[in-house]
């Protein structure tokens, strides 16, 4: 059958879990903890469904929790959004990509991102029948190259999306960062999609500098976020999305039918934890010590770290000792090592080799220590 | 901001359902039971929970989950899938039709669908800048009159939209009806697309013809099947989608960018659960109970039902004591009369009007009184 997207194949998370699960090797690959969630929501979740809380919830979600979602922006970033019209529960932070693309994006509309990225952003700009226009990352530090972008507007730009902290880089955005944005989009309806899952994994004591946190971007933007990094619960595919509620009503005419309503108890569950802030305060200073801890750990590898200031993943360069490409790289510590992480490439619609590997560190100890004891042993 | 879908509002069943709250109106609208589902299921997602089941599932979904569902799938309908290659675990029947349509459905494309319709299948069509062509059906027997759809099949038909027992008439394909479609399909690329999420609930001993029952049908078929309607958990949000491989893998490339994978510990749950095949068994004469109560407790109303042979609905007409449109009706019978419904005029692009309301009987059985009670009292 005639293909809409014949160039693409299944995600390199399913084709890496899958190798992975057949080599029976130590999983340093998908941004999934393997520890457990807070007891205390696994309950919640129970109470809501003996509740009798199973139906169809509020296509927009439930409301306390969206009452709650707006308390913690207003208090950690100064904007206050209305839980009523600018605040949606999605179905994940995927479907919350999805929709916001798909009910913004129209065919003929250019989208600027930043490779490597994400690897859903292309091909869910290109389904609309827009153009997805990527600008490198410098490497090695990642860093977004305004004059570039300001290059890259053109009248047909109808949004930018942004990711920090940035998977797969670990790299954030600095106040400055916001400015040249800020300044590059004034004056235009550019709308500004920002992937924020990461949120809450910032390390070395930064604040994170999303949209919300500046008047001017949040105006135009849509901030995604997820319950599943933040509360290690990836698999309950909740997660929210924030914007100005001219272009929520875009966003909620998708999602209306794309998904209707995301999963009920766990929506109360999440309403009733959110009564407590330590998970959200505390998640950086968590995640940093697994930074720290595999950083450490592999410090005697012949690997070179490059640094990671937020999200679950650091890169590491081999290119000093190796020829291999990075997927070659990858296929090989799967097959001969033993333990699974993610080529770069992956993440770059060319196939950019860096001769850099992901890792991710939200593992438990024990993982991350066989992880990087079999890293070490790498020639 | 510019609209994709500039004349859709918010779903009817949003709009209803929050008028309704706001009259406290007995709720005879969507169709979400109000009762609850079996405590083994919600033991099973607790037990998931606990045993630590709470990362991202497999894209495709959860192996042994699929596995039930094909040999269900064999023993009611003879058809038999491949679990690895030809079935997909979607986050809702919602976002299966929004994946297939998104994965199939080119720029340019025809789609026939059939109205009245479930409100999604024309603005997700739309979507992809296809143009969803509407036949009607006949009234009020809401049969499918093939000629039209003879008549109606051009060099860009892609696909055809099914749903059988169909939402909102309640009415069924026949075998009659499925060697017509074969028919017309026959020697053509044309995909069907079948709504089958009422598949267990056909009353008066009828058998579900569903496309799965039909080999030459399901080599061009995606049928998509819903958790919720089964098991009594609109809330939860699993579906499942089965279809040749080869539609399957552009129906995937759409759903691993858009959602990933569906809940994990869901997944679990009615995996378990599956082992029971009582639940789909029993279901039909479950919900037919419901349909002959509240038939008979409105034998009284001035109303006239109109037969429903499957499905949580069945429609009435008041066409011969008002000639009020029935979005007026609807809105005056949860204002005054305290009981809601929707207006068949809501599954029309055009708005027709033909005097009918929709019903559900997926509600307990004080429900169903209060609610006849209620519409008993109309003049
Ligand atoms: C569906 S994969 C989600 C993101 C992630 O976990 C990763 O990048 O590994
Ligand atoms: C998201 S509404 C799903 C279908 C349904 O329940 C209805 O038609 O009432």
């Amino acid at each position: 059958t005639r293909s809409k997207l014949p160039d693409v194949g299944t995600t390199i998370f399913t084709v890496i879990g899958q190798l992975s699960a057949q080599h029976n090797a130590i999983n340093l690959s998908q941004g999934a903890p393997n520890f457990s969630c807070d007891p205390k929501l696994i309950a919640g979740v129970t109470r809501a469904m003996e509740a009798g809380h199973n139906q169809y919830a509020a296509m927009t979600g439930l409301q306390p929790l969206k009452e709650r979602i707006v308390d913690k922006i207003a208090s950690l970033y100064g904007t206050r959004y209305d839980a009523s019209s600018e605040v949606l529960i999605t179905a994940s932070a995927s479907e919350g990509l999805y929709s916001a693309i798909s009910g913004l994006v129209h065919p003929g509309d250019e989208v600027i991102y930043f490779e490597p990225s994400f690897d859903s952003y292309a091909p869910i700009v290109r389904l609309q029948g827009a153009t997805p226009v990527a600008i490198k990352l410098t490497v090695p530090d990642f860093a977004v190259d305004w004059n570039e972008v300001r290059a890259a507007v053109t009248s047909r730009t109808r949004m930018i999306i942004i990711n920090t902290p940035h998977n797969p880089s670990g790299q954030v955005f600095s106040a400055a960062d916001l400015e040249q944005l800020a300044a590059i989009t004034r004056q235009t309806d550019i709308i500004i999609l920002s992937d924020e899952v990461y949120e809450h994994v910032v390390f070395d004591g930064q604040p994170h500098h999303g949209m919300a946190t500046h008047p001017q971007l949040a105006e135009r933007s849509v901030i995604i976020s997820s319950f599943g990094k933040t509360y290690h619960v990836t698999g309950w595919r909740v997660g929210y999305c924030v914007a100005p509620a001219e272009l929520m009503d875009e966003i909620c005419k998708v999602h209306q039918f794309l998904m209707f309503s995301a999963d009920t108890p766990m929506q109360y569950a999440f309403a009733e934890h959110m009564a407590d802030p330590q998970t959200w305060l505390s998640l950086s200073a968590f995640y940093q010590r697994k930074r720290d801890l595999l950083q450490n750990l592999l410090a005697e590898s012949p690997f070179r770290l490059l640094p990671s200031a937020g999200s679950f993943f650091l890169l590491a360069d081999y290119s000093h000792f190796s020829d291999e490409s990075d997927s070659e790289m990858v296929k090989r510590l799967i097959v001969e090592s033993g333990v699974a992480t993610i080529p770069l490439s992956a993440f770059y619609t060319d196939g950019t080799d860096n001769k850099l590997i992901r890792l991710s560190f939200a593992k438990d100890e024990a993982t991350l220590r066989a992880g990087a004891q079999a890293l070490c042993r790498v020639k």
